[in-house]
């Protein structure tokens, strides 16, 4: 599992799962749309966890799929209702072998099917990369420095709930949330609709304790704008508005989308490296001053 | 956690969370039911790792909470939609501290609030009881006593899940599934409706390999039909049905609802014991003969 590509693993998982007319929009957007003929939907959710619920010398992958659907797609049964989408979340230590993965998706599918529906999403966290340390550092201290907001950013995200369906109201013709970082998660929506994305960097406002406790670390601060994941903000590309038409408050308009190329720029270069963007001016990887704790 | 009864449990996290009217039916029923005015219902899934996406000295349980929630709201409104419901999945150490959880209950349902919604569902298994021990066996040896099915049963239960819309159409007053054991499972219906179900088990049918295996254990079969979990068979109440009308295929009377009186009867006395039923012939709990292993 830690070898293979997330999108390799999606692409691997939902090639099993076969399609149903319930399923407006299905796995690889934010998330799935389910048709809800009578304006009423039955959810339930449940959880196996390994040792408790199944022990992989007694059950197989197939097994585990099986039993994991039939469990929760039982419960929309007892509601007298007929399943229309399963949805997965799948935590594996990364030792987890394809194989078993494959199985278990197999087994998912096997049962969805004998419900009459199939797998409509799901999630599966990345297992750590080996070695990966986060840096530490306690409250007060950076409190002290004026970083305590950004604190509790990480902590607590806080979206824009309510510009999801302004901007759809708008027009949006493509939006996510920024889960995995700006130049990566934009990139997607260049991919799926064959455009070029170019982002200008002297739109995004840089917070001043961010600049601050960027150059501390030795970082440039639009490292973390353009490849840091979890703000959870929306990206919207939306058609030109007629000049009475403002963008809501809050929204920053911070490039535009192009019908000739691909990929993404940032002011006109085409980003590489981790997280689809490196700092051309110099180097973040092994900056000879940047210390592992603020302290 | 593990001192906590599950139910006592599930009342302290349910009782944080608020009301919408877009939640048709919440937290205590098999599933939930949403209304989704326009026909079309956006579900979204994902998972937070301690150790990956959050550590507990660092973040407390209400910003792991909301957190969560945040994740999952914002994927709802990138897809131009407004989030009406939040469904749980949670499990836990049998160590974590009730005060843990139910902060993360809180920040769950203060992000809630922020995006104009509530948490309408959940689940959390059971940390395994100390000492659990499963009796082991291997298939080969299962097989060649004809007791090959039980283990396929437990590996891959079927959930007839046809007959759940079937039972709703035929007037079902209350339905679930059999997840927990029928005498716990229908003490629910029991206590939710306020009335008593009298159970009658020479209506249930046993399977001769259920028998010899039981038998073989020193167990009464009825103490597994009675008390055994996971079946995720459908149990459920119907109204008077006129001559013309049969049960569908594959479901058999086993009982009678009754306006005086509460709980659960099976053969006109009252169960004890585990699961809410205790054979009254003999003890099964320490039968002198009972071997750990059919081995």
């Amino acid at each position: 599992m830690r070898d293979l590509g997330e999108f390799d693993l999606i692409r691997a998982i939902t090639a099993r799962f076969g399609r149903s007319p319930d399923v407006l929009v299905g796995p690889g957007d934010d998330a799935a749309m389910l048709a809800a003929p009578d304006g009423r939907v039955v959810v339930t959710t449940d959880l196996l966890v390994e040792g408790r619920h199944f022990r992989r010398d007694w059950s197989g992958g197939a097994d585990v799929g099986h039993k994991a659907a039939a469990q929760n797609l039982a419960d929309v049964a007892a509601m007298g209702a007929r399943p229309t989408g399963l949805f997965v979340g799948l935590a594996t230590p990364g030792s987890t072998e394809l194989d078993w993965v494959l199985s278990l998706a197999d087994g998912l599918a096997a049962e969805c099917a004998r419900a009459g529906t199939t797998v409509a999403g799901g999630g599966s966290p990345r297992p750590a990369p080996d070695g990966f340390r986060p840096i530490r550092a306690d409250d007060d201290s950076l409190t002290a420095r004026g970083w305590g907001h950004l604190l509790t950013a990480h902590r607590r995200p806080r979206p824009p709930y309510h510009l999801g369906p302004a901007l759809a109201a708008l027009g949006a013709r493509a939006m996510c949330d920024v889960s995995d970082g700006l130049v990566q998660d934009v990139g997607h929506l260049a991919a799926a609709s064959g455009v070029r994305i170019d982002l200008t960097t002297d739109a995004f406002p840089v917070d001043d304790a961010l600049r601050d406790a960027a150059d501390h670390l030795g970082v440039d601060p639009l490292d973390w704008v353009l490849t840091g994941g979890e703000d959870h903000a929306l990206v919207a590309c939306l058609p030109p508005l007629p000049p009475s038409v403002a963008l809501p408050p809050g929204c920053v308009r911070i490039g535009s989308v192009q019908s000739d190329g691909t990929g993404v720029t940032v002011d006109g270069r085409t980003p590489t490296g981790v997280g689809g963007w490196t700092h051309f001016g110099r180097s973040t990887s092994n900056h000879p001053d940047r210390p592992h704790s603020p302290e």
